[in-house]
């Protein structure tokens, strides 16, 4: 296999960051990643979308959380260096020679996203896996210009360490597994913007405990309580940060009113800046996404506020000035309310198709812990001092306990008007929960 | 004097603020200003502008501050009704009926900002402050009518204490004075999302020692320390934050480019937003301004990227993608060899009205401490046990220091790639400084 | 019931405190009661005892720990007043009369404790319960004389909210419950000085969401994952702090020392200094425990290692210069190896009977969540909007993972020395676990 | 000059700091010496002494302090073997060979404190330096013998370096300077734990700009406002902690106390622990210093508590239940007062000799820092990028504000009773300072 390098900077630039105290570009190539124009777009993505709307301090962009996961890579890949370099091939150490890959590849990992992804991507068909891969591998992207000077096949290498098909499993796990950079970097970020200090967890003695193994990384067994803590902290940000029902019903509004000018695009003109025309219309390439941002998007949010369709209207002003819906636990036996409800709620003058929704917490793209799914490689291994492994979920009570379940809600969103109206409060309990009368 | 108060809210509304806890909107009319069109377009406002190019961390919004500023003066003006109760009209003491007036001028300070102030301002003619007043008194405003509610003279008062008019100084001097709420929340705020611990003080001890007296609001004499520790986040929080030569160099950039963007758009066909245009062509009213945001500007940015003028196109790509120029300190000796300079920098090609500028960072909005300055009200004091006051600079050696002192830079700002030129290089003095060969 | 009151002071004494900020005394019997000689000496008993052999920062003491319980015994009454007035009795809402009294229970709930309580406890037959009763009650005491200046009645009321007999179960539940004000501040301040970052939680949500209600305090539904989150700390403090090995190793010497001194005092003569003589000879009094504390205990510690007896000078050098026992878990099964290893431990050279011990973690002085316990009160209640109580576990799979559960394990401790020997060695599984060989 | 070398221990021992994070003892004689029995002695010295009675947090011990202090001369040390490696004798840079020594003199820079440093030396004419050398030098302490393994000649080194003899200044200067390990952690340890945010800064941008320079350590020009910081830092912490009047009136006690006993010990019996008897009579060696501790001294006054000796009761309780002396600002003029007011405080029934004091804090035992001493050496330099030095105070304003000035105060010390006598009281302006009538 190539090994990559490029020269170390005779004089590293840093860059404050309130999370790890400083990010180090140490390389030539990262900071010319950093310095490109695919990169620089990612300042003006917010990295939780809708929820600055619940939690105003969460205006982090994807920019400061990318740097923050080549900072652990780059971490992680200096500490295996030190404390377990390999001897021989197949020893299960590190070899530090995949230090630059898994650096860059931690650097590249979310560059394909967009503003508010996962909407996005439902109603327009985009895809940031595949977009990102094409950032990493099309020649004219300034990103792989960067790469390129290591080696002409270093793009394809990062390339394949983003989508898990590169060969070394250590490499792969620390961008992706159950306890990886990503991760780590986006809990502590996440809860710093937000302020919720729940999400916190100790990092520094995350740092101490995890160590390489043949398939992936595990943590030494002095270190249980410390991943532990990691799981139950990613729990709670799950819970009470990224699933909170505000977020989601700003979400749906979201989803509605770009369905509505979807609609609207095709129907009759509509103001609309270029590159989201084309968008509309499908006929986007990859130059019009490197265009897309959440200014972009909420520039012509703007404009349509002056559309002559009041559904419309109404929707953006909605979103621009945090109207959200009301919205009620429900589950598969009241479901079969939501037809009695949804009548009542057109009786009160809104469209269903614009007003109303159902999300479930479950299908939001944040993924749960699931240790026992069927990739056995994505458990969390803890090394007994004999080299034996141990499945978290084996030692500890907590990660027991959530092992394997879902959690989170489904809800229906409604309008909040309807809190007001006499038939329609009966169905709510505690003004939480769908409920039979 | 008309005393104003509002229903309490039944269940106070709170928000998760990482810098503050929580902010307790507890009032009727605190709750509504906050869900107005015109305070939650502050979302879209970045606090610090282009710092965020330099401290990635630093992408929160004037929509926070102003929340943290009306939480600090909500939990100020509770404070003072608690231990100063006025009893008699002239006491020095303080008048509870004020507290919901301080409490709204704290929360709408800061209302008439747009993106970019500064330099919007400067371009564009705008006024902050008079836009401020004007979103309070029109009667078109959610704003106004939210305040209106509780008394038809209330958006007057709330007016005056912002625009300084307000005949109790105490309720000017807690929203606008040398230790007021609004600084207090901004250097707190700024160094928790920029990462720079210099910036923190100690917000609790300064809120047990802030009390009334007759001419505004002053401290106890324990609390010397303590303010004068927050007068040296201040000088800090300048020195390594707002005047950063990155920071400045990057409003040099755009204000060369909105300026080109002017240029262009009396010369021929500019592609830009409706609200934009209105500015360029000086036909812009309240709704045009309420609807500008970084993202309208960023935009519009995007859009000139494919512009025919290349000089526009260059400048516009720089401030997207953050491309800084370079700088080198000067003096007034200094000074004089800017021509010389201009001259190869225009060898090489770049035209130095778009491609250098001159900065004073005393010229930078943001006020430094000059408790010596005419308005005699403006000093800090520091209350004896005898009821008698102290200038702080007669008991503390460091703000005596920097009292009446200029603190900062000017700097010339040129192209990077002028760095490489050996007959430029010889007029720079350790990478820093301006100087004679 | 006789209501208390004590005049609030013109101008409250603060106390800096590291955990919550300040300590606020405001009534003249709070300021006399921490002036007491009887208070004053907990400043001389570390909260943790041996704990600081491991986690160096536990030096913390038994004095900061009884004023920041009273502190938040402050904030919640004040919050209950505010928030919870009661309009008629039994309406389950708070008593504004009872604020003295919580407030004074809470700062005396520990006052009986001595140096090392549960050793001492154990082998001196001392009750910190009763001896905190008696110095309550005790005329002879400043703190009983600083409580009865309020109402002669008063001291026993403290003392029976201690007791748990006061009627008012809101009160008694404040300080002794599963989620009260000395669980709060032990883990906060625990975790604050030992640097273990997962002891701490969202205090400030807590104190948001804690409410009356007529049994007892309970919580409100939208902080149920903040209690969760408390009970999670709770678990992992006690896992990674309180029941360390080698925290726990330092007590099976400790207690094998003072076993020790016991049979040489009554064997021949022994260095010691007054007051412990009188424990040792059994003839101890009131006067004598008050001048038991750390430095005490360990200057005749620092005496004996001069002593003729060389188990009590290994002893105690080992305990001064912390060299702990090593370990290994037991279980019923392979506890009955202990017979053969102790045997190999006596042909080392050591007495088992100073040189081994048996420890379980259940047994340590901190209780363990238990709703499940006979006492249905002391469950941790969740009230929805409907005034309805959902007992925690009910709602928290984390809480309910953990519910009438035993954490900890019960260990084998013995000299260090004999790791080094094959055939005892033979015995331990990853250094961990004794075993069948 | 003989270079020094210790195994690499195979797994490194980590203690948990709560303000470093962890200690890494990552050497063999590292790990010897932290376990010695007179390195554990300082687990029961105080750091600051009586400062704990009025910041109650303040119970960290010189344990702590000296790991803290030999973790960042190993973190400084280790960057400079990374960044700034010598290549050549006289070169300026950093020789790796001196990281063992430079860690080792950090962790032993105060072995030779004794309980309450600065009282006990001026009264029993012990001197905690000449202690410290013995410790280190003398073969049967187990600090020399730990030592002695890397090199017989190493314990003289490491003494060396303490006592500033050794011949390379960047070895001596990263243990004692105006910018140092030593001062770096206490600082820092002490703002943690007395909480007082003031006396934090910003340790991971100092350990970012520290590097040698030929006669010592420096720090690079981007580093300016980081020292500077640092130095403000200091400023207030004496200025609040260090110098705090309560602090310094129980110093004076315990001053008086100890006098007393001394006078007592040759007049008449005296209950004393052995070694303090040794150092009442004069005749200690190194084995009763060793004996000495907070706690021993504790101990010997609560024995004294029931000596005969009304004055030596007194000043006991006054001092073990924290009842200090009151204090005013005296200077030059004022001093003429104390005659008189000795009198009073005289008629009123204290003896003067017992009961008074007069205290400067410029006295006090930390030094201030500064750069225009005699030491040329001793100034903080500042490297430009050409290598040139300019001193601290020519580059800050703040610095230069403080560079040469006495901060601080004298005080005179009386009994707190006084201030109720309005004879005496007529002599005090705001309760502050001493006045004429």
């Amino acid at each position: 296999m190539t090994k990559f390098d490029s020269p170390k900077l005779a004089r590293e630039v840093v860059v404050r960051d309130p999370v790890h105290g400083y990010i180090h570009l140490d390389t030539q190539v990262a900071l010319e990643v950093v310095r490109s124009q695919e990169f620089q777009r990612m300042r003006r993505i917010k990295q939780l979308g809708p929820t600055a709307f619940v939690f105003p301090g969460a205006t982090h962009t994807r920019f400061e959380h990318n740097l923050g996961v080549y900072e652990l890579a780059r971490r992680i890949s200096n500490l295996f260096t030190d404390k377990y370099p390999s001897q021989s091939t197949g020893d299960g150490l590190w070899d530090p020679s995949e230090n630059l890959l898994v650096q860059m590849a931690g650097l590249l990992h979310d560059i394909g996203h967009g503003p508010y992804s996962h909407t996005f991507e439902h109603l327009f068909g985009t895809n940031h896996e595949q977009i990102g891969q094409q950032i990493i591998l099309d020649p004219s992207t300034e990103v792989n210009q960067a790469l390129s000077k290591v080696d002409p096949d270093f793009p394809k290498a990062v390339a394949s360490v983003i989508a898990k098909t590169y060969p070394n499993p250590q490499v792969v796990k620390l961008i992706s597994s159950q306890a990886d950079a990503d991760r780590m970097d986006y809990l502590l970020r996440d809860a710093y913007f937000t302020g919720a200090s729940y999400g916190e967890f100790d990092l520094s003695r995350i740092l101490r405990v995890i160590r390489p193994y043949e398939k992936g990384v595990c943590f030494t067994a002095n270190g249980m309580h410390a991943v532990e803590d990691y799981i139950v902290s990613r729990y709670q940000m799950y819970q009470q940060i990224y699933y909170h029902r505000v977020n989601r019903s700003m979400e749906v509004i979201l989803h509605h009113l770009l369905k509505r000018a979807q609609y609207l695009y095709q129907e009759k003109e509509l103001p609309v800046t270029p590159s989201l025309a084309r968008f509309l219309a499908g006929t986007w390439d990859l130059q019009d996404y490197l265009k897309m941002d959440d200014g972009v998007m909420e520039t012509n949010f703007s404009m349509w506020t002056e559309s002559s369709d009041p559904v419309l209207v109404d929707l953006t002003k909605r979103y621009l000035f945090r109207r959200p819906l009301a919205s009620a636990k429900i589950n598969e036996e009241s479901k079969q309310l939501l037809p009695q409800l949804k009548d009542l709620i057109k009786k009160a003058g809104f469209d269903p198709d614009y007003y109303t929704g159902v999300g479930s917490a479950f299908d939001e793209p944040y993924d749960a812990y699931k240790p026992s799914g069927k990739n056995a490689n994505s458990q969390i291994e803890i090394m007994q001092e004999d080299g034996s492994l141990i499945e978290l979920s084996q030692l500890s009570p907590l990660v027991k306990a959530l092992n394997g379940t879902l959690q989170g809600d489904e809800r229906f969103f409604f309008p909040v008007a309807m809190l007001k109206q006499a038939d329609f409060q009966q169905y709510l309990k505690n003004g939480e929960s769908l409920t039979k009368k």
